[in-house]
């Protein structure tokens, strides 16, 4: 306990705080009873004006099973806490959404939905965290599905968002295509599942994925269904093997595995070629031997150039969301998101600088509003 | 939507606030990733830490499904929500309790059991709020015997504890004891039950117990469980009848029912009678009309002397359970917060100033002392 992250824990890392004064009798009686019942009856009779007479129009449940938190994995709800309020902190700092962190004392998937489902009418959106795969995909289709607010599994698609503007930035220092790329994903978990798809909504044509069984190919008999669909839409080259096989003449190689790559097959990639590794904290490959085969290295990491974090993501995505009342995140939503991230620096790349920096003040305000316009566009708000 | 209170509400009333700086890179690493891992392995090893170092040692959920709100009745959880966060914004200004508004989107009893057991591990206390009786008995006995963390529906038992706070004080400033008074109790709902239960605890001797049909008493045959408690417990003079029977000669009258009590009932009391009209935001008796019958009159309205307001107990008493770790509120601890509210303004008694201002600040410290006194004498504390 003497190591300085406890220092900053004790009593926890986030409070409540009242928006409006309770100095005087008449301020306790607009605040509570009696004056709050017109308020009360007013939602009752509209029930839409929750979002603007409540904290519902920028509140977020950010709700967890603790069952797969950062690389430690299924370490319960209790500790998976610290983690919770990290997040709800940012969600504040970054974008001034205010996030709960809920804390389930369930594995099991109905009654994670159900429990979610329950608590809705308290929130704006729900930001489902650190649940593992491939439970996260049911559960999260399901309360899309089931709910009209935006919900959000931030281990997939904040990561998918990210990457992608990453690779977007990175093809504009190279002056390539994504389309004539050969893309390799080392993991096929919450997040590799989700930069696959939002790399082919952007336009990727030669994704090929692996998991710890190796590259998914059709032909394989072990797949679930979020698997065979991988199998169904990437790997045009009918690819079978490993790593070996996978990474022969790869453009880009996306590590999203928690795994290790050694040298050698890291060695088989393209000239010119881009390594992403984000599993932290041991990236697949260490930025120093990626850096011998590859001309932009990027990691999860805040002490290596090129730091892929969620954080440039989700503040600004739930933001825009709520400005105006999304009912659900779409994939354009998505695909505005990591283009304004990307755009944010796009006058000041470099091959050591292809992300904003999470601290960047711009990033979340331009993620909001592009995520926002994507929205109406889409028409699937409810202002 | 030109009422005043209405701009007080817009955005609502409560938001997040981060109690660690996020300006550098370290700082975010020590309040995210990398740095929280360090503490999430703590408390996976030691769970106990969870009081420490996150906020679930000040954290309250605060509980509805929405059916019993205010006067209002059935509204649904939406339509709860400003009142949740104006109990929220209480518990942080008295005593510095962090709560958070959890409303249901479900009426059954099973299903709000189990989804406040699957959400306890991220707060320290479970607060039920305006659920309708008698489901409210069975969620809170139910939720106190399968958590170890303080459940408190605060319908019943912070009206009980203010309600008894204020007949010290009346008793005192009649110089009578109340062993010796015929106490009537007009509702037997989630208030009636509680405001008996306490008194019989605190050593009341003879209670008259109406619901809608009347006396409670063992002959009736429409009694629910808990009703045949009051009437085992209650009534020993074993009246049958209405309020004219029970009001004859009786010296105290608490009215918890939201009805409608006629001056001729009144009139049958005692010499030197007290009334407590405590129904919002129309009283049982009008205070005008009881002043002719009554020595002490108090309601539940802030526009008149002796406001019987449920903000003098539960902030402190949450403050005080989870200052000490208590896994329950017991009888002993509800007791001790009457004692301590009462005994804040002993020595400035009038007959109309028998309770503190709902705003005066000794009074919630003074709650939270006494009540981790009695938890600590009644061996219920983690700590």
């Amino acid at each position: 306990m003497d190591h300085p992250v406890f220092a900053r824990h004790v009593g926890g890392k986030m409070e409540i705080a009242s928006r409006v004064p309770l100095a005087s009798r008449e301020d306790l009686s607009l605040a509570y009873t009696p004056g709050v019942a017109v308020v009360c009856e007013a939602i009752a009779q509209r029930p839409d004006l929750v979002h603007e007479y409540t904290w519902v129009g920028h509140a977020v449940a950010v709700v967890t099973d603790g069952s797969a938190v950062l690389g430690l994995g299924n370490i319960g709800p209790r500790a998976a806490l610290p983690v919770m309020e990290g997040k709800a902190i940012l969600f504040k700092g970054f974008a001034g959404v205010d996030a709960v962190p809920i804390c389930l004392d369930t594995q099991d998937t109905e009654e994670i939905i159900r429990v979610v489902k329950a608590l809705a009418p308290g929130f704006g959106g729900i930001n489902l965290e650190d649940i593992s795969a491939p439970r996260c995909f049911e559960i999260e289709r399901r309360l899309i599905d089931e709910l009209d607010i935006p919900v959000f599994h931030d281990d997939q698609h904040g990561t998918a968002v990210v990457v992608l503007a990453a690779l977007k930035n990175a093809l504009r220092v190279q002056d390539k295509k994504l389309n004539d790329l050969k893309i390799v994903i080392f993991g096929a978990g919450a997040a590799g599942v989700a930069v696959t798809r939002i790399l082919l909504a952007a336009g990727a044509g030669d994704v090929i994925v692996l998991d710890s069984r190796g590259i998914v190919h059709s032909g394989r008999e072990d797949l679930n269904s979020v698997k065979r669909f991988l199998a169904a839409e990437t790997n045009r080259a009918g690819l079978t093997g490993g790593l070996a096989e996978a990474l022969y003449g790869a453009d880009v190689l996306i590590g999203v595995s928690g795994g290790q790559i050694a040298e050698e097959f890291v060695a088989r990639m393209a000239p010119g070629a881009m390594i992403f590794a984000l599993a932290n904290p041991t990236p697949e490959v260490q930025p120093e031997v990626a850096a011998r085969h590859a001309s932009i290295v990027a990691t999860g990491r805040s002490d290596y150039p090129n730091q892929i974090n969620n954080v440039l993501a989700f503040p600004g995505i739930f933001r825009g969301a709520l400005d105006v009342g999304a009912r659900r995140i779409t994939e354009g939503m998505k695909l505005a998101a990591a283009t304004a991230i990307a755009d944010v620096v796009a006058d000041e790349l470099r091959p050591d600088a292809i992300v904003p920096s999470p601290l960047d003040p711009r990033v979340a305000p331009a993620v909001a509003a592009a995520v926002a316009d994507a929205a109406r566009r889409e028409g699937v708000c409810r202002l």
